[in-house]
């Protein structure tokens, strides 16, 4: 079988760079361009010297890829860029697997409030599916244009989806930690070394434009409005993210109500593991991977329980969830390109 | 002024070097002993060589010590070794800081329950004062034996305690996290670089022993009974604690409410900091301080809101605590000692 | 084809784990036993959590292997330990790779004095073969035992073999780096993050048992003896490792001399890199991979250059070349199961 | 007594900020100024957060600081800025300590091939000093320009000086490593926290700065012409810096006589330790100190011998080095300001 042309939009950030090593391990697809405007002209193991020796396309605009001769396009950008260059170069036969914010809410306002700016491609935005791999597989099946969920939102909502019913949905407290890869590459000193190792601390408290994306699925699953609380922190490791969830249980139930509802959700899921009673995830054990893990476990406090989901947040959390997606579209086994064992230590 | 003859037993642990640290640009405090049982007879370089060329003593038993010429003990022994050991060396005259858990929790059933050991020392136990510095100097000042705080307690109830009246006491969930440096100097692998670099996790969900130890303190000021919610977690950092509190408000109260009654109450306090608005404390701002910084910050639920509090676990978290209660002990400026600034980066 | 009945012994340490890692990725081989004396009967997951859900054998002992019914086993067991059970489970028919230093050093005596205990194998001693897998392949091929070449002597030898002609051999002097996991994992304070996070040091300096190793490998290849200068250092890092090698240049010889040698050397290899002028390699770029890459730069001091070479100590240092090493056994195609994208960042 | 008034000139990096955290330590001064002209209106804890709550005065731009009311000026500015700003600042009784590469050339000609620009203040730098401090008390005593060594050749030369005349010195080999904090605070990719964790790599092969300063100052102390080798590398960690320095022995020299040479060079010193026959110094435990420690081995070959020395680039390899400076110029006691025990873990 021939390979499916595969171009990454925006293959100098760290997402795309995490699209570029997944593809390069998976059998049914090539890379036939890598873009980066600010970059054209460079090899690639010029921005990304680890990708040396690999016999990888230098980079290029994204104009001046082929498009017709393409299968299938990453989009790595920042929202934003994203639509617009989708707007550009999207046509029939092309799938669109778009990494970035800009297709992830489908309420174009509360995109506007978010992330600052007015939506641009309306039409797009209403055929977009949002690729919450595990719980949209019929649509993603349909779609030429896949969202794939932020990196806290899919730490946070396979954890909750399965025990929505079981739980005070009016009384969530995320409290999450990423690692520095989620904030992207990026010429600030706020991301240096010395500023963000050997320590932590939360940011955008109440603010950050994950939050929405969250609570627009919880709706949606709910049938109803909800807003939860969402803390999320920056912790001195480069991928990995731990999202702790403390839940009020509903009357009767108990955590093990909860480890049940997920265990049977997930029992046939190759990504997606239960931990066994009293196994807490370390983000650690999933580096590198496309693993998500979950472990749940009772609070002090016997009307609360605890959910601790953890995941790499360049692989599930993005750019792995991302080739799942794509892996559904074509109706490939789900775990192509995607059965890497966990790099410890 | 001659110096106080100032003994720290157990000083092979990381509690106790931070507390020769201290007390080695400590004014009226002199090292006249070092005990370390395993290790006596040695060099304290041998043991810690970031202490060498100071001249500092060698490591002696506890059983060697002048204890009659003694003046100030830091007992920075394990639970149960401390009791033991403090049992067999207090005497008039004689001030002991604790830093163990042995006399933080006045009940000696839930010490039992929580410490897997009964009691031994109920007389010692009925005299020790809780030193929450901020919150008990009248006592403290009376005090032969001081029973220094927990590190997450510390974290956790200089943040609680300022709001208490304003927030539902039954639906406190803290997320906490600590350096490996809590952890104690440990042969385990499980605290080796690699098992605790480049990752993070919870631990003790829902068991660990600090949580009684919040309880009883927020239990005894509002005069009933409660439970938190309280998950650590291990970060790949030396030292630094956030606890990251979410609260629910209670009715008409806001965010500014807490936030007003923090400075209120801390306005006059030499180490403890209330943010300005917006902004988000960091561990690595207070690193090797003995300062408390706490940020106050609307919930994304407006019925909510987050208490962000930033420690250094050894030094406000643990010795640099107990140099602040010997401080207050011997009616003195309570900074003696404690003026470093945060080292950075 | 069926797949090879593969034993890894001693599948605790780090580089068991990675044997594990590479050979779950390896279309020729299945994973038949993990052995782990200590932990034997346990699941493999419970010493490491990262191969959970993956389906792998429990740990058993090696008495329990069925070692007919083995076709190629992977000692990755301390010195001593190695040596004494391979003499008990070596019969016709059966690969040992072995990864410990026992098979290393062909001197017997040389092995006493560098490791501390006499050699009780001369037999096996006799037939091993030196894997160092790019300059080693004719015998390999013969070989019913390989012994792989420690991490050191890996990163140096590959770099200095092409230019020992060109070069000083009495004036070598290598200074290298090393993550923590090439320590192993190991229940010692010294390897707790606090003492290894944050900081670096030298250690074995003049001592290191990896000297004589070096040493044995460019004497044999000059056809005299010589003695290399070599100190090593512990860097704060999970993997990796550099050796960066000062030489004095031979009359008339140039840096860009070096780099033509290296580069005829190796320019058929799959492995071995040879960076282009001006280009240093990092660490982080070869993680998780086997690649092995090296620059050549002009020294301040006409007379000399600097040879620098990096590794992942667990991968191409130690397990991956273990790997390549089979697949030349075996007359496989070297790269197979080898052929990961470096995990960056 | 009156309190000198003190500015911080660049009090926006790194070394500033040092130079700032020192200052607040130290009796006989008090910070009049901070300047930053970029960031000129803001508060000090604007741009660094962990200076917060200490009273320190808001940045200001350096033309706006009153000149004729300072006493002391630590310049911590870029090379080219320093000089220039410097020259419009001195005047008859102000003492400026120079943290910049500007003055520590006293070659106009070799500073421009090594800095690419021309020195525009010929009469300044023929009046400054060098500042190695041990070295130059009586010239430093004089001064009222002082340029303090880079953190390569502080840690260098106090390793080299003592031994010159037992080692050969067309053969030294300097092997450096430092933390990042030495590249300074910089909107630079290269430098962001996945960029620079967890790996490790040289850089400035035959090309670093310091080079050309090593070789003046060895030079000028053996009266001829040398060039070391010099092969700096950046390491995973916020502070630290070492020296591994291998040296070739002269006839009849062996490692106890450097060690003897170090310590009866240094055993008067406040900040130099010469370590016990068989400690190897780490950098972790000098870290936030002013000392600088050495350790001196036999290498595997017995003609040569390896020097280590370890120093935090940020204190004894700059800031630390320039209050001890001023210290000097002052005629106080060497160590005000400069007692601080290191901080560990």
């Amino acid at each position: 079988m021939e390979k499916l042309k595969t171009v990454i939009l925006g293959a100098s950030g760290y997402t795309g760079a995490e699209a570029v090593r997944l593809i390069m391990g998976h059998l049914k697809l090539e890379l036939s361009a890598l873009t980066a405007n600010r970059h054209a002209g460079k090899a690639y193991a010029h921005v990304y010297p680890h990708m040396a020796h690999q016999g990888l396309p230098d980079l290029v605009k994204w104009q001046d890829v082929n498009w017709d001769g393409t299968d299938v396009v990453f989009a790595c950008l920042p929202h934003g860029a994203s639509e617009d260059t989708i707007a550009e170069i999207s046509r029939p036969g092309l799938t669109v697997i778009d990494l970035s914010a800009d297709f992830r809410l489908k309420d174009a306002e509360l995109y506007a409030q978010t992330y600052g700016r007015a939506h641009t491609t309306p039409k797009l935005l209403a055929g977009a599916v949002y690729g919450l791999s595990e719980y949209a597989r019929a649509d993603i099946k349909q779609a030429s244009l896949v969202a794939c969920p932020g990196c806290y939102p899919t730490a946070s909502l396979l954890a909750l989806l399965p025990v929505l019913d079981l739980i005070d949905a009016d009384n969530i407290v995320i409290d999450a930690k990423s690692g520095v890869s989620g904030a992207g590459r990026k010429e600030n000193t706020a991301f240096m070394y010395p500023e963000t190792a050997e320590g932590a601390h939360a940011y955008g408290v109440g603010t950050h434009r994950h939050g929405p994306e969250i609570d627009a699925q919880l709706s949606t699953a709910l049938g109803r409005n909800i807003t939860v609380s969402f803390t999320p922190h920056l912790l001195p490791m480069n991928r990995g993210m731990i999202a702790t969830i403390n839940v009020e249980l509903n009357q009767t139930v108990t955590p093990a109500d909860l480890r049940a509802a997920c265990i049977a959700r997930y029992k046939d899921e190759a990504f997606v593991h239960v931990e066994p009673e009293g196994i807490v995830p370390h983000t650690r054990h999933v580096r590198a991977s496309n693993q998500y893990r979950i472990g749940i476990f009772p609070d002090r406090n016997p009307r609360r329980a605890v959910i601790i989901s953890v995941i790499d947040n360049l692989t599930k959390g993005s750019s792995g969830q991302a080739v799942q997606n794509l892996n559904i579209v074509k109706n490939w086994d789900e775990t192509l390109g995607l059965s890497m064992v966990p790099v410890f230590p």
